[in-house]
């Protein structure tokens, strides 16, 4: 591959070429300034190591904490790099500036809290925290990516505009064709005419909730399909892992025949994602009792386990209802003190498409980790399916597993949680993706 | 990595073990009895060999084309590989069916047409042709992300839901929140109170048509950001080239100062995407044409040749409007032969956040390519703008310049364009996607 663009401060580490000049790019993460010299780190955001540049008074006399730089200099051994500290240095010999930062820049060298840094989506990524979550976040979608690829999965689209609902699951969002004659910008009272709504698909059109059931049709081709999608909940939800658009890991298998063995497959991806993300030098503490040993317990048993605590439920646990958050949090920080897969829920309460493994229960697993809570759901899928049986809209769905279905089973992750879950220390959703969307506003 | 899952054909013909018993599954995809033997092939959709299983009469009697089977059989040299024909063949010891096809089953083996199977989006991927088309698109995915990752481009994930409407062009999607309670299936005249628009975000919030603001947002951080990002358009076209939900590469780059630069990403990145598709094993005849010299002209000198030439033109070329269909297929067709980045367009035909790159021109490139048209869009992008200067609701995009900024650009690739583009022979783009959306009707 040829070199179009400036170095990175990536590749920079990658080979530092000591003695050499070269030219960085980036901006000023601190700044501080004396009599006779000036050191200023510098980052690009390509990787967490910043670079000190080394500077006289002259040089840097413009320069401001936050501005974006490009410096010429000789790269050198740092002399504290026998204290540990940083290794290398570059004495500049020519500094430009390329922008300034205004009196009101909000991000400055100070202890900003993630509630504060929210109000400024479009300018936390310069903050180094919020620099490393994002590369965190790169580096998993390869990670699960990586995966997938060496187990002959196929990356797919399925559609995000559908007339149906998979889940069958609250509040989804309708999607109308919208003219830009009728100026909306900064009117709330946009007119949306009935018409319009029948006109443009011939149907009521939704964001979809789940691409679930159309990569069902992908993988009865394909064998192994997945997607990284996003999805959309219309949930009026203010809790730190609900979002109304979040990004999902979908994941549909034929001829697969065993629970045990989707959720093999889960547990497989989520331990060798800690592992590359180690290889690429990510390290939480946490993730070193992650990947020990994770729990199996059916629905049941969990039900068990909670009506057996001394907890003072604020909902008392009882068969057939769904786990809610406190009981999920039990299980999982207390009771188990990891994660734990809970099988064969009770078929009332899950949706039509999953497969019975008793006469009351269906082979679904979801996976509760400690914070999150759910982070993974799934399930072998039915055999066969009438269209009497399927909500109205999926006939096509029921007219597939009649030609030449397979055992088939499958699962979905949410990226936003996972990240939560990777990060620890009870991370919003929020900090996970860049611009979060949930009910309130949309300030960028 | 541990083995959950059954062996795919991908991972048989990597070590075919010659004289083991092996399990494989898939759908039949030609079927031939005869009295004292049958062969079927059979495919799996991870790759494009199938295998060919050699069954008795007995065996087979349940078989019919399409059906999903697992056999189990002895893996050995075909008799007919002396003869070119197929390497491989399992001698079958024993067939499960998992599911027959009925009458109505409307993928047969013989010449169906796309717009037939367009009918079928959820079964038309059994189809060697389609499976083998969805393959490409998933090593093309690949095939970018590692181009990207190789030259420290981080991936993100701008958001879908936004107040502006970044191209300022056309048709939109408007978003609203929907209970489910207002039963929707089915039924067109669906209620949606004007209440409801302003309650979810409080602002009137569209589908995105280009992550591209949000996208330059992380790139003043990061360097280099890049999203694979679904778009939408809600355009009444009923071309070979457009759908209303459609999926764009989008690429943001920091300190970047030159148009030519970003042109030489486009070029280097689409014929390494080639080589790499090559290396997988995907062969088309026009990609060695495609490899050659690319051609650079001013949208100034394209306007010459398209006056000079003799066509006779529906839309006569004329300096300041927009290049139509014709005159882009006249400029690769015809006049080149071949892609062609034309640059430096009109400042009054493009959006507000191009960089001038003279008093009426802006440094932007558009690649062309034979038979499907725009390929690549792109910039650099301005260095400043004030609130005023942008459209209402992007103050925040206005004061993000304002704030370290560096001069930067990016381009957006439409991944279905690319898609026909590699394929050949004028394909539709409805035919690159799974399940493709445009106006009409959705069936599945």
């Amino acid at each position: 591959m040829k070199q179009f663009l400036p170095t990175t401060l990536k590749s920079l580490w990658k080979k530092p070429q000591i003695g050499n000049v070269v030219d960085v790019y980036g901006w000023i993460r601190s700044l501080r300034k004396s009599k006779n010299v000036c050191f200023a780190m510098v980052s690009d955001g390509t990787c967490q190591q910043p670079i000190q540049v080394v500077a006289t008074p002259e040089q840097a006399h413009l320069l401001s904490y936050g501005a974006s730089v490009k410096v010429q200099g000789k790269l050198e051994i740092s002399k504290k790099a026998a204290l540990g500290k940083q290794q290398y240095e570059l004495l500049a010999e020519k500094i430009d500036l390329y922008g300034k930062v205004n009196n009101d820049y909000p991000i400055q060298k100070k202890n900003l809290t993630t509630e504060f840094l929210r109000q400024y989506p479009h300018l936390r990524v310069r903050t180094a925290k919020q620099n490393d979550m994002f590369r965190l976040r790169s580096d998993t979608l390869e990670g699960l990516r990586s995966f997938l690829a060496k187990n002959d999965f196929i990356e797919t689209n399925p559609p995000l505009l559908t007339s149906s609902d998979c889940e069958g699951a609250g509040e989804v969002f309708l999607v109308t064709p919208h003219s830009k004659e009728n100026d909306f910008a900064g009117n709330s009272n946009v007119s949306n005419k009935d018409e319009q709504k029948s006109l443009f698909f011939g149907t009521p059109t939704f964001l979809t909730v789940s691409t679930q059931l159309h990569l069902e049709a992908l993988a009865l081709g394909m064998s192994r399909a997945y997607t990284i999608t996003p999805a959309f909940r219309a949930e009026n939800s203010h809790t730190s892992r609900h979002l109304a658009e979040f990004w999902m890991l979908e994941v549909e298998i034929a001829f697969i025949e065993s629970l045990d063995t989707l959720t093999d497959v889960v547990e497989d991806l989520i331990k060798y994602l800690i592992q590359y993300l180690q290889e690429k030098g990510h390290y939480r503490e946490h993730w070193n009792h992650v990947l020990k040993q994770w729990h199996r317990i059916s629905y049941t048993e969990a039900m068990d386990a909670l009506k057996n605590s001394s907890n003072a439920w604020h909902d008392p646990p009882e068969w057939g209802n769904d786990l809610s958050s406190e009981h999920e949090r039990y299980l999982t920080d207390a009771y188990l003190k990891g994660p734990v897969f809970v099988t064969d829920y009770p078929a009332s309460i899950k949706p039509f498409y999953m497969k019975p493994s008793s006469n009351n229960t269906v082979a679904a697993m979801d996976l509760l980790v400690p914070q999150v809570g759910e982070l993974v759901g799934g399930s072998l899928r039915k055999d066969s399916i009438t269209s009497e049986e399927v909500p109205k809209g999926l006939e096509w769905y029921s007219e597939m597993l009649q030609q030449a279905n397979t055992p088939h089973g499958g699962f979905g992750l949410g990226i936003e949680r996972l990240l939560a879950f990777l990060e620890g220390n009870a991370t919003n959703v929020r900090e996970t993706i860049p611009f979060p969307r949930s009910s309130g506003s949309i300030f960028a």
